[in-house]
C-alpha cells in the first residue's frame, strides 16, 4: 500500500476506537463554523470525516475547507461509531493529506442529459448509482459462475472471431483475417454444441455482437450471454435448467446486494418470490390469448414487445413461451415431433414488461433436417461443414440457450435502459470512452 | 433427461449394485469369445459395459458388437465395483440401445499430424488428453473468478470494441462500425483503471486480440487475460497480488485437477512447492546476470526468450524480473523515481523456460509526463482524452496486470504450445472451425 497502515472505509467498523488511515477522493466539503465535514470515497464505501479547527491548527484548516471534488487525499484520524452517518462511522481526522487535487468535475449532482453522462462514462462510474450496478453485475457474474461450477458443467471459452456464421448474417461486423474474411461472434453456441458431445455440460461466457442499426432501450452492439448447452438433455430439462438458473441468479442478487438494490430503489419485494416452476404457454396459446385481448397478429408472426409485455404481465414469475413457428426462429432449432410448423425452443420473458432474457432450444440432432434447413436459409454450407459433422459422428439429443446479462440485470435492478448495466455501452453512435 | 432414469458416469461408484441407464458415445469395442466390453464416454467419465452373449440374445449381440467407434447408446445393467477398471466400475449390461449411428470417425489412436487434428478440433476434444487440458482451464478459470470475489474485488466487462487503441498499432484487427473505424481490444486495462477510480479493485477477463503475424508455440491471435486494477497499490504491492493469485490458481489446479494432470502427464511436484515469495531480480542485475553468462545483450534491450529462459532457470519457482528500461515498455508504465531510465514495472516468468505468465506495472498518475509519453510515442492524443482525464480528476497511484490464460495453463499443464490450450484456437492461417 502506498500507505503501510490504510483501511478501506468497507471495514471502518472494525476499528472503531482505533486511529487509521484512509486514502479517497473528496466527495463534499461542508463547512459549520469552527467545525467541517469532508465527505470521502474510496471505492469501497463512503464515510464522512469532521475536522475541528482548533485542533488541526489553521493551515491544515484552510487547505481542507477548500479541497476540490474528487481531490485525492489521505485522511488520519480516529474511528468513532455514529448511528446517524451512512456506514455506521465517521473518522475525527487528526490529520489530512492531500494527494492530488482536481480540475473542476464535470459531474454535478443537477441533472446531466443522457449523452453528456455516457461521453464521461469513465468518471460517470464513480456515482454511487452506479457503483451499485456495477457491483450487482458483478455479483450476477460471479453467480452464475458459481451456479454452473457446483453442477459441474465445464466453460468453454468460444472464439469471437469466425469464418462461420452464427444467426443471421446482415448483423455482422467483419474483419481482415490475415486475408481472409472474419466475423465477430454473435454466440457461442455452434462452439459449445461441439464440446458438448465431448464434455457433456458445459457453457461459454463472453461478449457477443450484433451490428444491428437499432436504437432501442434493449440493444447494444457488444452485450455478454451465458450459454449453457448440455448433452442428453431435451427442451424440457432445458426450461427447467433456465428457472433454476434465474432462481438462483435472482436469490444471490437479493440476498447479497441489498445494499446496493435499495441505492437503486428497486422493490426487492418483485424479485423474491421468483422460484420454479416458472409458467408456460406455447406459442399457440400465447397467439389466442393475444388475439383475444384485440391483437390481430396471425399464427406465424413472432411476437412483438408490446405482445411480450402483455404476456409478461399475465404472472408475477417469468413466463415461458415455446414451441414457435419454425420460420420465426433460426435453423438449428429441433422439429417439434408432434407439430412439425413450430420447433422446440422457448423465450423467458421477465416480468412487469422487463422482456426477454433468455431464448433456447432443443437442437436439430438430424443431419438430414439441419442440412436442409441450412440450404432453405441459403446459409453458407461449407461454414457449417463442422457443424454437420456433430450430426455425422454419434449425433445426440441436445439443449441449450442463451442468457443476457445486461437484459437479466435490467430487470434486477429496475433500470428500463440497458446502456447503463454495461461498464461502457458500445451503441449505434457510441465507440467511446 | 431424455432418459428419466440415466445417470452420469462420474456417479457410477454411488449406484453400485443397482441397475442404472448412461448414455454415451461408444469408445472402443473389443469381442472375447462369447463375453464382449463396449468402453463408453458421456463426457464425465469412461466406463467398461460387459456384454455377456448368452445373457443378451443373438440380435443385441451382433449390434452391439458391430458397434461403430462414437456412435451414440443407451446401456442399461448392473453397477458392480471393479478395481481393475478405470473410474473402480463396470456395468453388467442387461440391455442396450442404439441411439445413433456413426460415420468412420476420422480421428484415430494412430498419431496424426497437428494440422489435421486442428482441422478436427471439434471432435478432437472428445479425446481424453483434451478433456483433461479443458477441464484444467475451467477450473483454473473458476479459480481465478473465486480469488478475486473473496477479496472483494468488482469484475468490471471491458469493451472488445473500440476507437481508442491499446499497446501497439501496428497489431490491431480494425472493423467497420456503422461508418466509424474500430478496432478489438488488446487489453482491458485503461478501462479498468478508469473503473479502479470507482471501485478501488476491479479486474476484467476476457478475450483480447493481436493481429501479429507471429507462428511461433507462444502465440494466439485470440487469447484470453485477466486484468486486476488497484487504487492506491504501487508495483510492490502489484507482485504480491500476482504471487498470492499465481500461488492460489496453481494451487487448486495441483489440488482438485489431479487426475487431468496425471492424465497429461504432469508431474505435480514442480507444481507443489509454488508459494510467496517468488525471487526477484531488476532488469538491471538480470541483464548482468546474463552478460555474465555470456550474453552480448546491451542494457536498454528487451529480454528475448532466450534470455527468459535462462533467468527462469535460476529457481524452481516463477520469477520477478523487474523495472525494466521505459524504452522496453509501454507508455502508460510509471516512471521509477529513483532511476528515471527505468519504469515501475515487472514480468513474471514461469519456471522451466515457460516462459512470462504475467506483466504488470505501476501506472503513470502524473499527467504532465503521461501526455508527454502519449506524444513521443506518436500515439492519437484525442483517442486517449478519456484516459487523461484520470489524471485530471484526483490522479491516484495504481498498478495493475495482466496474466494470460493459456500461457499460464501451459506451464500448470506441462504443454509447449499454446494451441491445445483454449478450446477453439486462432493463430495465423487458423480461422475455422
Amino acid at each position: 500500500m502506498v500507505r503501510e497502515d490504510a483501511v478501506e472505509v468497507r471495514d471502518l467498523r472494525q476499528h472503531a476506537g482505533r486511529e487509521v488511515t484512509i486514502q479517497g477522493w473528496v466527495q463534499t466539503v461542508r463547512e459549520h463554523g469552527k467545525v467541517a465535514f469532508v465527505v470521502v470515497r474510496d471505492g469501497t464505501g463512503v464515510v464522512q470525516t469532521v475536522l475541528v479547527q482548533k485542533q488541526l491548527g489553521q493551515a491544515l484548516w484552510q487547505m481542507a475547507t477548500g479541497l476540490a471534488q474528487e481531490s485525492t487525499v489521505a485522511v488520519r484520524g480516529t474511528v468513532r461509531k455514529e448511528p446517524r452517518a451512512p456506514g455506521g462511522c465517521e473518522i475525527a481526522v487528526t490529520n489530512l493529506v492531500l494527494l492530488a487535487g482536481s480540475e473542476e468535475y464535470p459531474l454535478q449532482p443537477k441533472e446531466h442529459g443522457i449523452d453528456f453522462l455516457l461521453d464521461h462514462r469513465h468518471l460517470w462510474l464513480r456515482s454511487s448509482q452506479q457503483h451499485a450496478i456495477l457491483r450487482v453485475r458483478a455479483e450476477v457474474e460471479q453467480a452464475i459462475h458459481d451456479f454452473f461450477y457446483a453442477r459441474n458443467f465445464v466453460r468453454i471459452d468460444t472464439p469471437i472471431l469466425s469464418g462461420a456464421i452464427g444467426e443471421s448474417a446482415g448483423t455482422l461486423f467483419e474483419t481482415d483475417y490475415f486475408g481472409e474474411r472474419a466475423f465477430l461472434a454473435q454466440t457461442g453456441q455452434l462452439y459449445v454444441e461441439a464440446a458438448a458431445a465431448a464434455l457433456r455440460k458445459v457453457y461459454c461466457f463472453g461478449p457477443t455482437f450484433r451490428a444491428e442499426k437499432s436504437k432501442t432501450r434493449r440493444h447494444l452492439t457488444e452485450f455478454w450471454m451465458v450459454e449453457p448447452e448440455v448433452a442428453f438433455a431435451d427442451s424440457e430439462d432445458n426450461m427447467r435448467l433456465q428457472e433454476e438458473l434465474v432462481t438462483y441468479v435472482v436469490g444471490r442478487a437479493v440476498e447479497r446486494c441489498g445494499e446496493e438494490l435499495a441505492i437503486l430503489e428497486r422493490d426487492t419485494s418483485a424479485l423474491e418470490p421468483v422460484r420454479p416452476p416458472f409458467p408456460r404457454i406455447s406459442y399457440t396459446d400465447a397467439v389466442a390469448l393475444l388475439r383475444g385481448r384485440g391483437s390481430d397478429m396471425q399464427w406465424g408472426d413472432d411476437l412483438g414487445g408490446n405482445d411480450e409485455t402483455i404476456l409478461s404481465q399475465t404472472s408475477d414469475l417469468p413466463v415461458f413461451v415455446y414451441n414457435y413457428p419454425r420460420q420465426a426462429k433460426a435453423f438449428y432449432m429441433k422439429e417439434n415431433p408432434e407439430d412439425p410448423r413450430t420447433v422446440l425452443c422457448n423465450d423467458l420473458l421477465a416480468p412487469d414488461g422487463y422482456g426477454e432474457i433468455v431464448g433456447g432450444s432443443q437442437r436439430e440432432d438430424d443431419h438430414g433436417r439441419l442440412l436442409a434447413r441450412i440450404r432453405e436459409e441459403q446459409l453458407p454450407e461449407h461454414a457449417y461443414g463442422w457443424y454437420l459433422d456433430l450430426r455425422r459422428y454419434g449425433t445426440f439429443p441436445h439443449s441449450g440457450f442463451g442468457l443476457g446479462i445486461e437484459r437479466t440485470l435490467a430487470w434486477i435492478t429496475g433500470r428500463r435502459h440497458v446502456r447503463e448495466l454495461i461498464p461502457f455501452p458500445r451503441m449505434l453512435n457510441r465507440l467511446t470512452p
